[in-house]
């Protein structure tokens, strides 16, 4: 095969061949084809698209071009949850103690993050004492005892989709569906999901802005599962606005064992029973969303939830008390108001501009270096639809020494405020199965 | 400037200005923009296509990325005539020597050939002793004195084309309009063109099979050579066939000096006569096509043009007595008939085919190294619209000691004979002007 040939074939519009898509795939791990190659192919899939056949082929050649997790000794169906990314989403901690209580085994890998706030490890790490780095075995004797255990990525998970992304990073090609859902489809496989829910932002803080097009991604994700024998089903969830009230690590742990409790956030808590509702149903524990959503009330009402959530902290060495007092996790010193400088309605949050203000203050990282400073954030007094006073305090900085001059300024600019009413925003717009 | 951001810019159907198309050019050109943006680009453009003004500023620039030649010391318009390649085109063996007689200065830098059969150089070396490496102040010389000369390409012209080229070719991004356009008249302006005639062929034997194609390449080019103030025309020419009935170097040069004597075949003089008679009107030595077209004829009936091709050679050191004498041009030792396989009329003749059957006798190279053997070649008895018989001979082999099977067979399946009458196809299309 010849990568110019299979370039042409992609630019004038003709389908590909499991074959052709393989070689590619491994060709270009390999080093054979290069950069120029890839790139001149992404610009023509960009154009052309792929059928729901090509992104099965190439989701699944990434996913096998490295290590693999084999989660086969743990029994049951492992369902694993995707979010496509936005600020304040904290949804993983609240959902795998809920679906763990149900009994749907969660043998999480997470990773750290990079941009606003921690990724879901850096977000446990709040509670002191917090081991990721669990032994093979450890992690499935957890799963297989308790169902719920998290563990930081190890091994070289889709060598092929990390090369590829970075290079679509610079030649203006990220913005494809078949490689948005072939990049994100093939991580979950190589990471031994069975059974697989989505949650695709839409929204001024989402990488999709228009819910058509999360829309399209999401069938396109949706497909893909399937195609590959993964019970796949996506949620289309608002990002207008961060999600729930708070953006920084122990912050966001507060108001995830909130939400636990049965008090927290509605948007917050309306979603994470949304998708725990799904991940009972993709993993055989509730044959109906409505008999799922009643189970899933259910464990937040009984407390069942919450404990899961205890000794899940608890097995993985962490500080578990915290669970029943969060005001012992990590606290920044001073709270800083953020006072609405107009009279009106909230109209807009530019959630973007707050996940950069919480960075500024230390709860995420801008290059992979920075440490981050877990006790620091942003708690958001008013969401779209609230009336404000001008010099009504609209969010709160929590900060300790930093200058938190910039963070103020793109908090105030972050929100509209208009002189008409506005009404909530729906949440979940849709949802693909 | 970032060049993800030009990519994008162009991805979206946006028009690029000048200085970010001359940015990319001298980035590229530097190796600061890499060539997996380049290709990205590319095929940008390939989908997105580039207005006028892009492709005139993208031709500006990669004229611009070497050196340029100066012939401001040549009296008079230089008019440059370029072919976008087909088999058996002679023309320019023929033009030259016309409008020189006509007065209008021809100051070519030529190439020598990689394919069917050698270039313009390879073709004139077919007389002994022919010296193509003239210092430049010889070359004005003899042009302002003779107006003609002929030298080979020296020094770095459109180093940025050459790389883009490279690139394009390995990329699948090659066949884009504005890029060819850009491609062509950057080295006719870096080559020192006042004027430009085009000769865009269309057919079979041609880079564009469609004759729409070669129009919309024909507009391309023209549009960018008046917004660089170089008047310029392109005639659409039909390349179903190959040109004339020789393929091969000597025998292209005899086929030149009967066409200067008013013996050549019929397309091969018609397309002549045309290209010559835009020249004219192009270099200001004629108002009007019809005017310019009886200069032409002039020449050639009163043997100024033979006379004028007479002198060229022999200023360039070659044997010039065979002008007068072409059989004591190089001559190849055996000649070998190919049967018609049916009776009929003659449907098609593949010219790609008839210049790789010509190129395995030796007539072109296949590689850069190869050496040519100028005395041999492909004698076409019969073109389009002929009447065959089965047994009949369509061509004459010209051979040495070579193993012609090959090239026999070749030639054989290039002819297509159809059992209903054809027409003589046309041979000038259209003019664009």
């Amino acid at each position: 095969m010849r990568m110019v040939d299979i370039i042409a074939k992609k630019r004038d519009g003709k389908e590909l061949s499991e074959e052709e898509i393989r070689w590619f795939v491994e060709s270009y791990s390999s080093g054979e084809v290069p950069d120029y190659q890839a790139s001149a192919f992404a610009m023509a899939i960009y154009f052309q698209d792929m059928t729901q056949k090509e992104s099965a082929a190439l989701t699944y050649a990434m996913a096998e071009s490295g290590d693999q997790l084999d989660l086969s000794a743990i029994e049951g169906i492992k369902v694993d949850k995707h979010s496509t990314g936005g600020v304040g989403d904290k949804t993983t901690l609240i959902i795998g103690p809920i679906v763990a209580a149900c009994g749907v085994p969660v043998a999480k890998m997470s990773g750290r993050g990079l941009g606003h706030t921690g990724g879901t490890i850096d977000k446990l790490e709040s509670f002191r004492g917090f081991e990721t780095e669990i032994p093979k075995e450890e992690f499935v004797n957890l799963v297989n005892e308790h169902k719920i255990a998290v563990a930081g990525q190890s091994g070289n998970l889709t060598p092929a989709d990390k090369k590829l992304y970075a290079l679509r990073d610079v030649t203006a090609t990220v913005n494809s569906i078949p490689m948005i859902a072939s990049s994100v489809m093939s991580k979950k496989i190589a990471a031994g999901a069975d059974a697989i829910v989505l949650d695709v932002k839409a929204g001024s803080g989402a990488f999709m802005k228009e819910v058509e097009d999360a829309k399209r991604l999401a069938e396109a994700m949706v497909e893909i599962g399937q195609s590959l024998d993964r019970k796949t089903m996506a949620v289309i969830s608002n990002m207008d606005q961060p999600l729930g009230r708070t953006v920084g690590n122990a912050l966001e742990v507060k108001e995830a064992i909130e939400t636990l409790q049965g008090d927290g956030p509605e948007d917050l808590h309306e979603l994470s029973v949304k998708l725990s509702s799904y991940m009972l149903v993709a993993g055989g524990k509730a044959d109906s969303l409505e008999q799922a959503e009643k189970m899933v009330l259910q464990v937040i009402k009984n407390g069942e939830a919450l404990e899961k959530m205890k000794a899940f902290v608890e097995n993985q060495h962490g500080d578990a008390a915290a669970v029943d007092n969060p005001d012992s996790l990590a606290a920044a010193e001073h709270r800083v108001e953020v006072k609405a400088k107009a009279s009106g309605y909230v109209h807009g949050i530019e959630a973007e501009e707050i996940g950069v203000s919480a960075m500024l203050l230390g709860a995420g990282r801008a290059t992979k270096d920075d440490v981050l400073d877990y006790s620091v954030g942003i708690e958001l007094t008013k969401k779209i639809g609230d009336i404000v006073q001008k010099g009504d305090t609209i969010a709160i900085m929590h900060v300790n020494d930093q200058d938190s001059t910039e963070s103020a300024e793109k908090i105030s600019q972050a929100f509209t405020i208009s002189e008409a009413a506005v009404e909530k925003p729906v949440l979940i717009y849709e949802t693909v199965q």
